[in-house]
Parts: structure tokens; C-alpha cells; sequence
């Protein structure tokens, strides 16, 4: 399969499915770290290679460390060794997986592997970078009123989201029930989806993170796909910002890209004016040109690029822990819909006019050049 | 120590200091539960009550379950038990512990004591439940604009805050810096604090928790400070509530207040007018008359009840999970600040003239006939 080659190596956490028997688990040497629990896996082509196995076998060398975190059932503990650990274990991974024979036991079809979400997130944070999709919404929702507020082009605006509906690509979406307006309690009318590219984040440090140490924090990169109840969202959400509208549900790819891999994609942000304040000015500004996929029911419909976003992911790390505020390992922040010449939301697409019905999957897809993101995957059940 | 009686009997997670020796633990038996890790207590009087050491001493019976839930450093595993256990360990511990010669070595004077976050919190989110606050604010920052929202009376509006920025009481707080305006970066010039009622919960659940079920939810009552930087926080917070003016602290109390030893102060909510939708309708609603107090350097400056509030924990549990959002055990969520006749932020009591000085202390506390809250204390300490 392209895009997953060795120059990918994502992480994910994989639970086997009934196909790989205990048996399987026994011959493997790994049946303990199999009891059920989420197994750290990379994947290559269409198979997730377990870490454990790898471990087993020797071929990830004698660091106790980092084999007690690769045993371990989140990726917490390997993104708590630091980005050191993390270009050590990526280094050895690209020379020893090559040699298919060294590692044909620890390879599983992914057909028969169900992933999980794989880190612990003590705190979801969701921005709002895309001037675009700023102002599309001005547009489309606040005619006649200014877009962009006074406050945006001076911070990275965000909000925290819900860290426990963060949900693993393939999870069926529950239409959500809320109030719709005043008196009116119901399923939303108006489903909608994000598409977001998501920064899983640690080692967890108390803040602020300086912007030029913001990339040793960022381990790596998902889809995310923050699903939106519309009309629950325009209700509720002054003055303290979206709750119920979104806390129902967060999907995010089940593999995790690590940074290295995109540093293909590095390209210069696009200008900010006004310059910002200095904690926001990095030494080597960088965004990424990944292309986004919206599909539904098999349909492609809009192509964002994370090329377009105003803010930079290392802004968002250092704006949101500029107040002292602790980052947690393996917290997620994502970087609100991405918008540009495409738009990254049905309600732009549609204008309103239009929302998702139950039965349509969406599937969210990114790539920059070899590298194939990990599907964000999703399909609407009724309320 | 008055408010600390065996009707109370809150919990806690402390941390032996200096005083408490190895040769202690290992007289008492848990050597190997005091190896740095928090302790789960209750607390008489004046003292901290080991459970683990009540455990040892079979005092508290023999389920496996409730022993290796009170031997966790955090109170997640006995959230999980549910209601039915936390009733049954609170029969016993009412049953045992006035016989003082029983447990004399389980008991730990409080100056020996350090206290943490007593839960592992996965979603930290705070409601804005009174109206005199929200009347306050919109007279006071925002004149001749209506006050009180469309939506405000229909639903309970919250924001998830962040989780991992929860301290627990004696913790300094840090005086945060952000953009302030337009331009301009520093230190908040408008540090206040907010004083709130808080709600662990548990067993955790995928919602929605209907209402008449949200109390066995409900585990205990906490104070909670929401600090707050009122100039980052108004230039941030639109469209999407507040962020760094509120993540970088929020303190709450060491000791959780088992609702049950609030069963006396329950009262009757005020009147809701409009009528709520049906989900947040109790068949027997109540609010807890609960006596706060705001002290700064020693002197009270506010004294408001939290018997005001307009929304009741029911209604905001209900509320929180109506969409399916998933509640995890040891969730905490506040009321928001705290207003009546006497105001619960000093933005309202010194109406934006005067705000919290570097050294300055603040003591959140609270009453209900016998039972004392713990108390939330915090001093600010320079940017």
C-alpha cells in the first residue's frame, strides 16, 4: 500500500481481532502482552508490525526504557522518553524493517486488527486557525457583521474540548440529542464535521513551552475530525464558547505520523499581519502542506490544504501553555477546520442548506508526498 | 476540631511529610503504601485517617473490592465501586472510628500532611449556573447590553476547562502572562478568583444520565477557586469562552464532602422560569444550602450561599452527558462563581476597580450545619 513504506512508520495502538488466536499470540512469545489490552504496532503497507514482537526478537536493541514502553498499552510512555528516543526508535525501525524475513512473526493484517485511541489525553484542546474558515462563517452565519473579531489575528483563538469523547476512526457517530433552541429538545438537524489535523504532544512539561522548543513536544500528527451539532452549537455557545454541540464526539485517525516523517512537507507559513508578540515569533517558522480529503459515501467533496492555516502548530503549543499551563503527555490539540480555496466544513460547503443525514460515512484522508495520513473514518448512526 | 465530626468524614489523598517516618509506615504496617504515593484518608478532627491502615487493621470488613480501592492513590477506584459501596464504607467508618483506641495508629495529625488532587480527572468542566453573577457581570463589563442570554435560562451554559491545571489547596498560584489587548503582552493586570461548588463524580458512564439517576452519580462536594485573569480572558474569549485566562489554575479543596453528609442541606431550587425540557426535570429537585465565605489576607470580604444558584448538580450532570458525551470516574465539574445578595468574585464585589495584589491570600470556605467544607486556599505569587 503507498504511502506506507518506511519513510511513514506511524504508531497506533492495535487490539487483535477473533482471526489472531491465542495460539497465534503464544507462538509469537507475546501472550501476555496480548490479554486484551491494546499492543503498540507501526504499520507498513497494509500490516500493523507489533513493537512488542519486535522487542522480543531482539531488534529494537538492550534499552530497558524504551522496551518497557513499547510493552506498555498507550503511547504515553514512549512519547514521555522525548523526541530523542523518539528519532532513536524511528532510526532503528527504518534500518531493521527491510529485512521482511527478521520480522515476518510480528506483522498482522490489518483486517485482523481493531484500533484503539493510543494515548491517554488528560486535555483536548481545539483552535481556530483558519482565517478562511473564519470567515466563511462570518458570511454565511453573521451577514452584515464583522468575521473576524479584533482579538484574532493577535493569538491563536481556542477552546478546550471533551477528552473522553475523543473517539478511534471507525467508531459509528450517535446523532446527538440537545436543545436546538429555546424550548425545542431534540436529535440535531444540523450535523456537520470538521476536517483538522491533530498534534499528539509530550513529553508533558510544566509551561510555558518556548516556541523554539515547541518542536521537541510535538510527536506526531493525526486526522481529526471534530463532528459539530450545528444548531446545538449556535444555541448554546454564548458567551462561554461551544459545549454539547461538540462533546459528543471527536474522531481521530488511529495512526499517529510521527513529525519527522512530514519534515518533507515543511513550508513557510503564510504572512501574519500584524506581527505577533514575541512568544509567537519562532526562530524557523514552519506549517505543513498536507492535503486534506473530505469524502462522503465514497464521494470526494472538498480538498482543504493545512498549507493555507494563518496560525502554526508551534504558535498553538506555545500560546496555549504561555500562561503557565501544564501540557499533559500525550495531549491532543487540533487546528480547527481547515479552510482555504476548499472549505473544511459542510456548512461552508453547503452553505447551510444541507447537513449530514444518517447512514453517511465520512472519511477524512491526508497526504504529503510519500507519506499516506492515517484514515479518520465515520459513520452516522440515528439519535 | 468543629465540622470535622464522624458525620462528616470527607476524603482525601495526602502525602506524609517529614515528620511521618519509615519507621512509622513500618510500625503501621504499610511501608509499602506510603513509598511516595498518595494515601487515601478520611479525616477527624483535626487528623488525616489512613484508610489503608483501617484496611489492614480489618476494621472495615472483607470485600477485596472496597480493600484494593482504598489501597489506590487516587479515589477512581472507589468512585467506581458506586453509590451502594460509598453508603457501606461510610455505615462502617461512621460505626468504627468513634471508638478512637481502634484505629490510634491510623490517625495522622493534619501538620504531618501534605494533600493532593485526591482524583485522576480526565474532563474538568465549569457551568455558570447563578444569575445574580451573570446579572453582575453583564451591568458591570458590558452596560446597556442585555445581561442574561437568549439561550441562559433554556439550558445550563458551561465550557470544558483544563483538567491538568486542577491544584489542590495550599498550591501557590502563579500570576499568569498573555496578550492583555491588542498588542500587548505581560502579566494580567486583573487577577480574581471565583468562588464555586464542585461535584466528583463517577462511576463513569456513557451518557445521557438521566436526571433522577445523576445523584447516585454524584460522589462528593469540593470548593473550587476558579482563577481568573479578567484581561486575557475578555480580549480571548470571543467566540469561543474563555482559555488562558482561566486554564493556568483552579483550585479546589484537599477534602471531598461524600454528598450523603450533605443530605441535611438539601433545600428547594428557586423557581425556573421558563419551565426546563423534560431531561432536566427531577421528580425531586434540590440544591444544597451551602454557607460560602471568601477570606483575603484574613479578612472576609463575601459571605454568598449556595443555595442561589439558579441550575442544581442534577440539571448540570443531566445536562453535561444529554448529547451521549461519555462521563469518566473522577470527573469534576463546578458551578460557576457563586452569586446572591453577596457576590462570589471580587470583579463584583470591587466592580473592576481593584483586583488580587501579588502575596495576597485567598481562603474559599464553606458550612452546612455540621459539616465543614475543607477549605480552598491560594496565594499569588509574582509572574
Amino acid at each position: 500500500v503507498s504511502g506506507f513504506g518506511v519513510e511513514h512508520l506511524p504508531y497506533g495502538a492495535i487490539l487483535p481481532l477473533g482471526g489472531w488466536t491465542d495460539a497465534d499470540a503464544a507462538a509469537a512469545g507475546v501472550a501476555e502482552h496480548l490479554g486484551g489490552r491494546p499492543v503498540l504496532s507501526t504499520r507498513l503497507g497494509s500490516d500493523a508490525v507489533l513493537l512488542p514482537l519486535l522487542v522480543a526478537a531482539g531488534l529494537l536493541g538492550d534499552d530497558p526504557d524504551l522496551a518497557a514502553a513499547l510493552l506498555a498499552p498507550t503511547l504515553n510512555p514512549l512519547i514521555e522518553l522525548g523526541a530523542p528516543a523518539w528519532r532513536e526508535l524511528r532510526a532503528r525501525l527504518q534500518d531493521v524493517l527491510p529485512d521482511g524475513a527478521d520480522h515476518a512473526r510480528a506483522r498482522v493484517p490489518l483486517g485482523r486488527c481493531a484500533q484503539v485511541v493510543p494515548m491517554r489525553i488528560t486535555d483536548y484542546v481545539d483552535f481556530y486557525a483558519s482565517l478562511e474558515h473564519v470567515e466563511n462563517f462570518g458570511r454565511i452565519f453573521r451577514p452584515g457583521k464583522p468575521a473576524v473579531q479584533d482579538n484574532w489575528r493577535h493569538l491563536p483563538v481556542a477552546y478546550h474540548g471533551r477528552a473522553s469523547t475523543v473517539i478511534v476512526s471507525n467508531t459509528p457517530v450517535r446523532r446527538p440529542s440537545g436543545m436546538l433552541g429555546p424550548g425545542v429538545f431534540g436529535p440535531t438537524q444540523a450535523l456537520d464535521i470538521e476536517c483538522e489535523v491533530g498534534f499528539v504532544c509530550g513529553p508533558g512539561v510544566v509551561g510555558p513551552i518556548p516556541i523554539d522548543e515547541a518542536d521537541d513536544r510535538l510527536f506526531g500528527v493525526a486526522l481529526v475530525n471534530d463532528w459539530s451539532a450545528r444548531d446545538m452549537q449556535f444555541f448554546e455557545f454564548q458567551p462561554l464558547g461551544p459545549f454539547l454541540g461538540k462533546s459528543f464526539a471527536t474522531g481521530m485517525s488511529a495512526w499517529v505520523t510521527p513529525l519527522e516523517a512530514l519534515a518533507g512537507a515543511r513550508v513557510p507559513p503564510r504572512p501574519q499581519d500584524p506581527e505577533p508578540a514575541d512568544y509567537l515569533r519562532a526562530r524557523s517558522p514552519w506549517s505543513l502542506d498536507l492535503s486534506l480529503e473530505i469524502s462522503i459515501n465514497g464521494q470526494t467533496v472538498s480538498r482543504p490544504n493545512a498549507s493555507t492555516l494563518y496560525w502554526t502548530p508551534s504558535q498553538m503549543l506555545a500560546h496555549m501553555t504561555v500562561n503557565g499551563a501544564t501540557l499533559s503527555t500525550g495531549d491532543l490539540f487540533a487546528t480547527g477546520t481547515v479552510s482555504g480555496p476548499e472549505p473544511g466544513s459542510l456548512a461552508e460547503l453547503w452553505e447551510g442548506q444541507r447537513w449530514l443525514a444518517d447512514g453517511d460515512e465520512v472519511v477524512l484522508r491526508g497526504r504529503a508526498a510519500d507519506v499516506e495520513l492515517g484514515e479518520a473514518r465515520g459513520t452516522v448512526q440515528p439519535g
